[in-house]
């Protein structure tokens, strides 16, 4: 058994953006059941939920005894059970590794900090001044992805756990335009994000945070 | 064969930090023999370094034909290699995977933006004012860490590469002194650092930059 904890709560600059839907979206992929526990920051059992993640962050997934934390390694987890998200073959899933990671440290840490500023510290007299790398930085390696992507689907073959990782850290910078001003890289993250998988995810995402999707079964 | 890529020239601020450290560092654990391939931004074949990896940076693994980047996503198909950074049993091994996760996008994620400060950005008008919050939610991470790593020696049982790739992403902070003011995490660092594979990682990193090091073979 399957089972998601993730928040029953967010600010509205979060919704559709905390790290359980990437999550979701390779449970949908792979046609895996899961259950969701909705925990609040306040909850009287939040003090035990350092035990299961040492960093009071969501998702974490529990398949069976196991508790595991970071949506790279529970996708990674995932992937490994079935061939949707994963060649069978052992240097595709190195790749396909190279690929998640590289979504993570390399792509989504040159993004973090431009969606930071924009979104948390826009008032704080140092942003103004910092913005202008961040972006530059973003931009880099923007460029650098879409010419990875060159004129392919997708980064390894066939659609995989990279793609799913690499659309899902573009997904921030939505209020930017700095990946809709690249029209190859627009259109690898629309031909991920229109795969009826993660509409599924995001839908159910939505649904448990708005307390009108099930919070036990599906 | 196993042929890693990495710098053959840094600027001083970043000896001993290059991410070509860690995987020589798993290399050494596992006992694994490789050769070094020493590239400089200003080489004529570096255009031709981008198919090989797509962001220009270090390191490369070539395992055979199968070329790996991501010092994380090496680390870990390193790992699989053996018993010596990851135990036989799959839930072990997924949890380590938790753990070289946790090290790379959530501790190294918030250390990076106040090493870039003190590093990169030190004389930037933004910078004195940007550090002090940069420098709690380091604190906050590091806080956090210590309480998971809690009175064991190391995050999950035996030695790992997730103990592996969580002290390669505290060494940066030296400078700093957040470490070393966390006696319980200072002493999980130095038991990491003091083992003779990182030692050893560590001296062929700079006997490669030195220009000292075997190039090939060793």
């Amino acid at each position: 058994m399957l089972r998601l904890t993730t928040w029953r709560w967010v600010p509205s600059f979060a919704r559709g953006l905390v790290r359980d839907v990437r999550v979701r979206w390779a449970l949908e992929e792979l046609g895996l059941p899961y259950e969701t526990r909705l925990i609040a920051h306040g909850d009287a059992d939040f003090g035990g939920y350092f035990s299961q993640q040492p960093f009071g962050q969501v998702p974490v997934l529990e398949d069976g005894d196991l508790v595991l934390f970071e949506s790279g390694a529970i996708v990674l987890h995932l992937a490994g059970k079935g061939t949707a998200l994963m060649p069978e073959d052992p240097a595709d899933r190195a790749r396909v590794m190279t690929g998640v990671l590289a979504a993570l440290n390399t792509v989504e840490t040159a993004i973090v900090p431009l969606v930071e500023i924009d979104l948390f510290y826009a008032d704080q007299p140092w942003a103004e001044q910092r913005r202008p790398d961040a972006e530059a930085q973003a931009r880099k390696r923007l460029a650098e992805l879409s010419s990875w992507i060159g004129g392919r689907d997708y980064l390894l073959g066939a659609f995989s756990a990279a793609d799913l990782m690499m659309a899902s850290v573009l997904r921030p910078l939505q209020h930017s335009g700095l990946v809709e001003a690249d029209p190859n890289l627009c259109r690898y993250r629309d031909r991920c994000l229109s795969r009826p998988a993660f509409e599924r995810a995001l839908a159910d995402h939505y649904a448990d945070l708005d307390g009108t999707g099930p919070s036990q079964g599906r």
